[in-house]
C-alpha cells in the first residue's frame, strides 16, 4: 500500500516534513509519496536573511535558498510551484488545487482533486499589515512595503537602489527584531531613519533593557518615537508620504513594515479546523491536529512551522498549556521533523517553545547585540510566578582585553523555587548567543544556585573569569 | 570571641575566599579576622591574561590586577606581601611565616609564629620545568622561561622588546593552552616561530580535532614539530640557544615553557597533609582536608585552586570519585567561595569539574578558536563509557552571511544512556563559547536527543537555523 502525504507549504516546516517524512517510513518499510504544493516560485529560503540581503550583505536572494525545488525533487518529493490549495475537505481527504504556473513548473494546469492519506498545514504566517498601508482602492501604497518573502526582498533591494528618485527618508514601523534589522538596512542604503514603535523598542524584552538598545540606536542616528501608532498617511507625489503618530508628522519616501506576523489559516478555518486567539492551529505536541467529536478525519492532519501556536516550556513543560504564537524557523524546522516523523509511523514530540531569540544591530558606528529567552518579567507574573529579578553590567572579554565590550544581564527567577526563569542581554559583540547556556539551563529547570556553579568557559578574549551570565546568576540567587 | 582565618596565598582562590568568609561570617554575627600571607608582591591577578600582555594586547600588568593589595586591606583583611609561610603545625595550629618585605609592606620584619583557628591553603601551583632550562648551576637558562606569575611577564615584555639584540626566533614547548597564546605572542612581536609538542597540538582535544588546530597555525606561518620532546640544550653565546628534540636542532633566541603545571603543596607535604597522585591536596566538596584517624586537626585545614585536585563531574556527578588536577582561574574562584562560606559556618559545595576550556589562536592571518567541554573520546573510553562520536562541519553564522566562517563540532555520548558527554569545539571567530551550552547540557545530565530538539538561538549573524553543536547532537542521534 503507498500512503500519500500532501504538504501545503513547501518552505522550513513543510519541506523538513517532508524529509523526514520520507526517511522515517524507509527505515520502517513503509511506501510513502509525498507531493509538495506552494504558491510562490520559491522553496525552503530564509526569511530572516532578507533584511541582510536588502542591506547589501548578501549576494542575492538565491543565497538565501537553502534547498531548491529541484534539489527537493531529486530526494523523490513531487514538488509543484505556483500552485494554490484552494480548498481542504478533511471528512473526505481530499484537496483541490489550482496551477497558476500555465505549465511552466511541470503543473498540470487547471484545478484538480487530490486525495491524501496524510496532510500536512505549512502554510506560514501573513505580515501584520495596518490599514494604512493600502490605498482608498485596496492597493498597497507605492513605497510602503513588509519584509516576509523572497519576492518583498526584491521589491525593497529595487526601490532602496533606484537611481531614478533614490530614497533619502525611511521609516521604519515596529521596534522588533525586522525593525531593527530594517532600520540597520536603511542606515547602510544611506537613509534618515526614523523608527515608530508603540511601546518601547523592543517589545520583547523587558522595558528596561529595550531602552538600553533604544540609546544605541539613537547613538548610531536613527530618530526614535515610542509609544505612538501610525494613525494616518497622505501620499506626496506618487513617490513619498507622510506619516502622521499621535500628532506627530514624518516624511519617507519608503516605510517598512515589521508589525509582525500573523499565521496563515485562512484555508484550515474554511475547512472548519479549529484554530486559537492568535489565529493559528492547534496542533498537540506530536505536531497533530486533534480532532472533534463529530469529525471523522481523526490523526489524518498535521501541522507545523508558523501556521501554529505551540507550547512554552516553562519550569521544563511540567507547567505545560500555554499556548502562543512565536513564528520562527527554528521551531518550524523542528516541528516539521517530529510531524515527518510521527505521520510515517515514528513518535517524537515536539519539546516546547522558551522564546529564545537573538538579533543584531548595526549600523552609524554601533553595534548592539540582543539576546532573550524565557518570559519576560510580566509573561512570567502573568503566569503565576514571583519573579526576583536583576540587572547586571559586566563585559564580553575579561576588563583588560581589547575585546571587552559592555553587556547588560538581567536575569528573572521564581522566589519560591529558585528556579532561572528568564534572561536578557543587550550588549556589544560577543553578546547575543550566551543567551543559549541561559536556555539550556531554563531548558533543564535549573535554580539560579545552581547555574552559579556550573562549569562554564573562561579565557581572556572571551570572557571575565565568571562569565556574565553566571555573574548575574550568582548575585541574584545571593539575593534572597 | 574572635576566630582568625590564615590564608596561604592570596591569588583568586584565597582572596575570593578571604572575602566570602568575611561576608558570611557578618551574615550570620561571628567575629573573623582574616590574615592574608602572599610570597610575592601581587594579589588577585589573572595570570590567563600574562600572554596578551606579552603580545601587546593589554598595555600594562597593572591592568590583570584585579584587585589590589590596597583594595583587599580596604575590606578589613590583613594582607602581608613578600611574607613566606615556612612551616605549618596543624596539630597546634599555627603557621610560621617570614617577612622578606624589609618592611616596606608594613611587615613585622623577622620571622613569627601566628595561630589559627581555620587555615586555608592556597598555595598555586608551579609552571612545569624540564630539567634542560637550568644550567649545571642550577640557574635558569638566559631567554628561557615559564609563564605564569606577572614576575614572568614582566622579564618576556623586557625580552621581546628589547632594543639591544632583539629576538629573531622563539620556541615555544608545548602545544597547549599557554603553548598556542604565547606562539601568537611571539609571532605578533615578529619572531620566526617554532613550536614542538610531545603529542598533537591540544592534547586536551582528541587527535583529530587537535590536528585541525595545527593546521591552522601552520597556515599562520608557524613551524610545528609533533611528538617531539626537547633532551637537550645548548648555550650558544649566552643569548641564544640550540634545542634538539629526537635528532632535529632548533635555534631559538627565546625559548617559552608551556607545559602546564604541578600543584605547589611543598608546604602541605612537610605538614603531613595526604595528597594525590598530581601531588594535589584533596579536599571534599566542601574544600576540607579530610584528618586521618591519627590527626587532632579534624575541620580546621581547607583548601582551593590550582593547589588541589578536584572531582570531575562525569554523569551528573554521580559517578563522582573521578580526582584530577585541573588549574584554572574559574575554578579557584569558586572553591574559594565554596571554602570561605563554609568555614564560617554556611554549607556550599564545589560542583565539580568539567574541564570546559576555550582559547583562541589569532597571527598570521589566522583566528582559530578553540572550545572544550567533557573528556575526551580517551578519558570517556577510560572512565568506562561506550564512547558514540561524529564530527560535524558547519557554519558560525547562517551560510551566507560575511560572518560565516567554518566550524568543526565533534560530540561526544554514551551508548547506552545516550547522554552527552563531551563536545569539542574548532573553527573560526564566533566558535569558542558555543562550548557552554554544552557544558550547561552535560552538567545536567542530557542527551543527546534531548539537546538535539532544545530551544537554542537563531538569527543570520550568529548561527545557522539549527546551532552547528545541536547539528552535531542531532547526526549522531540519529546514527544508533
Amino acid at each position: 500500500v503507498v500512503e500519500r502525504l500532501v504538504v501545503v507549504g513547501a518552505d522550513a516546516a513543510g519541506m523538513s516534513a517532508a524529509h523526514q517524512a520520507l526517511r522515517t517510513a524507509a527505515a520502517r518499510g513503509r511506501e510513502l509519496e509525498v507531493l509538495a504544493l506552494e504558491r510562490s516560485g520559491h522553496t525552503s529560503y530564509s526569511a530572516c536573511g532578507i533584511p541582510y540581503w536588502v542591506a547589501g550583505d548578501v549576494p542575492s536572494g538565491d543565497a538565501l535558498v537553502a534547498r531548491t525545488a529541484d534539489q527537493h525533487r531529486a530526494a523523490g518529493i513531487d514538488l509543484r510551484l505556483h500552485t494554490v490549495v484552494e480548498a481542504i475537505d478533511p471528512a473526505a481527504g481530499t484537496v483541490d488545487l489550482r496551477d497558476l504556473s500555465g505549465g511552466r513548473t511541470g503543473g498540470t494546469g487547471g484545478t484538480e482533486r487530490v486525495g491524501y492519506d496524510h496532510l500536512l498545514l505549512a502554510t506560514g504566517a501573513h505580515p501584520v499589515e495596518p490599514a494604512w498601508a493600502r490605498t482608498a482602492d485596496g492597493e498597497p501604497v507605492p513605497g510602503v512595503h513588509a519584509v516576509r518573502s523572497l519576492d518583498d526582498g526584491a521589491v525593497w533591494l529595487d526601490r532602496l537602489t533606484s537611481t531614478d528618485r533614490p530614497p533619502r527618508t525611511g521609516v521604519v514601523v515596529g521596534g522588533g527584531y525586522i525593525g531593527l534589522e530594517m532600520a540597520e538596512a536603511f542606515l547602510r542604503r544611506g537613509l534618515e531613519v526614523t523608527l515608530v514603535t508603540r511601546g518601547e523598542v523592543m517589545g520583547s524584552l523587558d522595558p528596561d533593557l529595550g531602552a538600553r538598545v533604544r540609546e544605541q540606536l539613537v547613538a548610531a542616528g536613527v530618530t526614535v518615537v515610542t509609544g505612538a501608532e501610525i494613525d494616518d498617511l497622505e501620499l506626496d507625489d506618487g513617490h513619498s508620504c507622510c506619516l502622521a503618530a499621535g500628532g506627530r508628522r514624518f516624511d519617507a519616501d519608503v516605510v517598512a513594515l515589521g508589525l509582525g506576523a500573523r499565521p496563515e489559516t485562512e484555508l484550515a478555518a474554511a475547512a472548519g479546523l479549529p484554530l486559537g486567539d492568535s489565529g493559528g492551529l492547534l496542533p498537540d505536541d506530536r505536531q497533530q491536529l486533534t480532532a472533534g467529536p463529530g469529525d471523522d478525519w481523526a490523526g489524518s492532519i498535521w501541522a507545523a512551522g508558523d501556521c501554529c501556536e505551540s507550547y512554552t516550556r516553562l519550569d521544563g513543560g511540567r507547567r505545560g498549556g500555554i499556548r502562543v504564537f512565536v513564528p520562527l524557523g527554528t521551531h518550524a524546522n523542528k516541528q516539521g521533523r517530529v510531524a515527518g516523523e510521527n505521520l510515517a509511523g515514528g513518535d517524537a514530540r515536539f519539546g516546547g517553545v522558551l522564546g529564545t531569540a537573538v538579533t543584531r544591530f548595526s549600523g552609524g558606528g554601533v553595534t548592539v547585540e540582543i539576546g532573550r529567552t524565557g518570559p519576560t518579567s510580566a509573561q512570567a507574573a502573568a503566569a503565576g510566578y514571583d519573579v526576583v529579578s536583576l540587572v547586571t553590567e559586566s563585559t564580553t572579554a575579561s576588563g583588560y582585553m581589547p575585546e571587552a565590550s559592555p553587556i547588560a544581564v538581567k536575569v528573572l527567577a521564581d522566589r519560591g523555587t529558585r528556579r532561572l526563569l528568564g534572561v536578557q542581554l543587550v550588549g556589544g559583540p560577543g553578546t547575543a548567543k550566551r543567551v543559549d547556556l541561559a536556555a539550556v539551563a531554563i531548558w533543564t529547570s535549573q535554580t539560579v544556585d545552581e547555574v552559579a556553579g556550573m562549569d562554564l568557559a573562561y579565557a581572556p578574549p572571551f570572557s571575565p573569569v565568571w562569565d556574565p551570565v553566571q555573574i548575574a546568576c550568582r548575585r541574584l540567587a545571593d539575593r534572597w
